[in-house]
């Protein structure tokens, strides 16, 4: 049997038995339930629990063994000291695999905790595969599935997969995900992993025809060499980006009341990393940040970029945060410069790289000069520009740059235009400024253009600093494979 | 003279003659007329262009000479190769001061530029003080005067000072500034600093009584060793937050197309500002979280912090970034466990410190008793809460946290109770979540939330990565104190 169809009970279940079901929304069997139904999971639910008798008009099953029919997969959400039984019990009927929500387990650190997963552990043995316990489980459109807190997740699928030890960052990055235009094949919030773990999972989505894309959250992986040695070679076709947290004191000690696991040192895992072609990253926002690079940018991109922006120090800082983080601003040669001193004028701009047109707002047509002229230069590989929108959305400069007429809708469109017919990936700084009341108008216009530009392929951040970081591991990843 | 009557012309001045006046609001010379008058300068302002007879209802005056009475300040903005005539008027007319908007100076890299800013500093020898040139000037609330694009900034005088190199950061900051709840005694973009430089304004910003924290940007200072003798000295008794940019190759290069400037290599940077006590930042991002935290944040404010959060991995995160920084979370007494896990259900929880509830929406009550306990705790200098306050306005968990009544309002209250009682800072990390436009109830919500945050003096931060670095800046800042 191979990785896809041995997981397919797991990702794609006709029948889930949901045991600890519940008809009180506010507990967790009932919210999961709800979950799912708002969802639309495409298979059969059925509810187990020996105290009702109808739940969301589907009849309740005392005992997971009475479902008249084969079950997939189950997920349980019991007590933690019921779970040995509920378990042995979806051995007794068959379940070919089980995703445990219930939490009290090894991460609580206590010896009963201790005993009662390595129960679970002995009681897998007889032919059932264990996700968690202490998880969210699996997050899959395609089948419908959905965590605990996932009703409201993108419908639709995409390439992106994301295994995630957290539950929290499972359910975080989805919601988080619609927003960025990210959508994925699977989501996993595997938890303690007590049976089925990241190098299983890894496993699967290296082989997973849905899943282009892999992110990972991991805490304490339970074999890091292999689940190195299979990073390294899961890298040379899909990206894998890795979020190791816990590699502080503070961390490691969270690490072990959280999932349970051992988190290791940060120069081990260093060392470990080093040359597996795994792109590091540490923050949820730098996870997502880099995923939204890596689903637009294509495989030319390099580390060479063109940055263009206005307003003082922002070209000293835009060439020091691309440096900072390994990317090269390779000064334009002088027939360049020349070309874009006919475009900008002479004073308070600089036309070297970065190009600095003098102020925050760019005028339409110079963008789209400046973009085209840079677009040319052989030794760039990739475009950033900056453009205040928030200032023109919100009128704060209006009496110095004439901003009315077409001229948002004739700024949104030169990115996108220089993109499609130069190949060339052009990234877009769009600053959020005050977070006052009173510019949020400002920011609804600023949404509104940073869905286009992803819409269009053309990732958005909010900040130079993290567009350069993003753009540096999608250079860093291909650049490694060229 | 001392330092402060030396000044009194720059920031105070009771007549200002704007040279290069325009009736045309699109050209600088007209943008900063109507920028002073509505901005409410207090003094006399006298334009000054051979060409117009009026502007703004004031009478234009063909030179600076023929102003009637005595001249502190001249802004200057005709072009650079006018400029040594009208600064030999200012000088012939007796002005005190001037600041020179103009560009193309010495940053051009170009024979010309340099020798009419050679030329500036020679006519200066004979009496004038010069601000700049390539600069916008001083930005002063109490004396009315503000920046080219400065007609909205903040009215209202705050303690904290900004010396800026770059007049595109002097105007983003002072704008920025009112939605983080940050005023300010004295903004100065100096540009080329062919005459005062980073050394003089530091030291009148030490002396001056209005400034109590002083951020500075700055690219390629005049005299850095004296500039860094001067920080040791002034760190002191005041913060100094340095953002010193232009420290990779691209960023030199940028340094000296900007500002005409050397910007020094970084490995001597870090040796001159070690031990110097100026608290070192690297974004503008970093410059106002930091400036946000000093305005807050008590002297005793330490290393040693409680993080309360929700939600999987959340804690192991949080103890990363605080660690990361430099911060440390120690991990509570047995005493202090016991107290909280009467507060926290037992499963998927952790009462350790960093604290996990579980989940990312924290109740009122609990929020508040858990603050509590932490605030109580001696080892403890500062308290770090996670709020997903844009998941409990937009009711995107509503099926599962009950957040009706007086939730959100109960929800506020907690930290700045516990900051009132106790006497030990909270900092709050509310994210931005999503950035889709159907969020922007949530946002508006967050956002006025915020601020009653930052009026209560509560620094709040979108995330805790951010939150940690500024802490940090002003432990380190007060612990070298100590």
């Amino acid at each position: 049997m191979n990785k896809l169809s041995e997981f397919e009970p797991i990702f794609y279940p006709k029948t889930l038995a949901v045991i600890g079901a519940s008809a009180d929304e506010r507990k967790f069997g009932g919210g999961f339930l709800r979950s799912l139904r708002e969802f639309g999971f495409k298979g059969k639910i059925y509810p187990v629990n020996p105290k009702g008798t109808e739940v969301l008009g589907l009849k309740m099953y005392p005992n997971v063994r009475d479902i008249p029919e084969p079950v997939d997969l189950a997920h349980i959400m019991v007590p933690a000291p019921f779970v040995p039984q509920v378990l042995q019990d979806c051995v007794a009927k068959g379940v070919k695999a089980a995703q445990i929500f219930t939490a009290g387990f090894k991460e609580t650190g206590e010896e009963e905790g201790r005993r009662l997963e390595e129960e679970l552990v002995k009681i897998a043995r007889n032919g059932i595969r264990l996700i968690g316990p202490n998880c969210f489980g699996v997050y899959c459109p395609a089948s419908g599935l959905t965590l605990l807190p996932g009703y409201d997740f993108p419908k639709e699928s995409g390439p992106v997969a994301f295994l995630s030890q957290s539950g929290g960052y499972a359910a975080e990055f989805s919601r988080e995900a619609k927003g960025w235009g990210i959508r994925f094949s699977k989501v996993i919030s595997y938890g303690n992993a007590c049976d089925l773990n990241e190098v299983d999972f890894l496993g699967y989505l290296a082989e997973d025809p849905e899943t282009r894309i892999i992110a990972v959250y991991m805490e304490g992986p339970k074999d890091g060499q292999r689940f190195v040695r299979l990073v390294r070679e899961v890298s040379k076709t899909k990206p894998v980006i890795i979020w190791k947290a816990g590699l502080t004191q503070a961390g490691a000690r969270a690490v072990s009341s959280h999932t349970g696991s051992l988190s290791g040192e940060e120069a081990t895992w260093d060392a470990l990393f080093k040359q597996s072609g795994a792109i590091r990253v540490r923050s949820m926002e730098e996870l997502i940040d880099t995923t939204v690079a890596f689903l637009h940018l294509p495989p030319t991109t390099g580390h060479r970029v063109a940055v263009i922006g206005g307003g003082g120090g922002i070209s000293v800082a835009a060439a020091d945060a691309c440096e900072h983080v390994g990317l090269s601003v390779p000064p334009f040669s002088p027939e360049i410069r020349q070309q874009l001193r006919s475009i900008l004028p002479p004073a308070g701009t600089s036309i070297r790289n970065p190009v600095d047109v003098g102020g925050p707002i760019i005028p339409p047509q110079m963008m789209q000069e400046i973009l085209e002229t840079a677009a040319s230069v052989e030794n760039i590989d990739v475009l950033i520009a900056t453009q205040a929108m928030h200032y023109i959305l919100s009128g704060k400069l209006s009496f110095l740059f004439d901003t009315s007429g077409s001229f948002v809708q004739d700024s949104i469109r030169a990115p996108i235009d220089i993109k499609r017919r130069f190949g060339k990936p052009v990234v877009m700084v769009l600053p959020v400024g005050s977070e006052e009341v009173e510019m949020l108008d400002a920011e609804r216009g600023r949404r509104e253009i940073r869905a286009t530009y992803l819409d269009a392929g053309v990732p958005v951040y909010p900040t130079l600093e993290r567009a350069a970081r993003a753009v540096a591991h999608v250079a860093e990843y291909y650049q490694k494979e060229a």
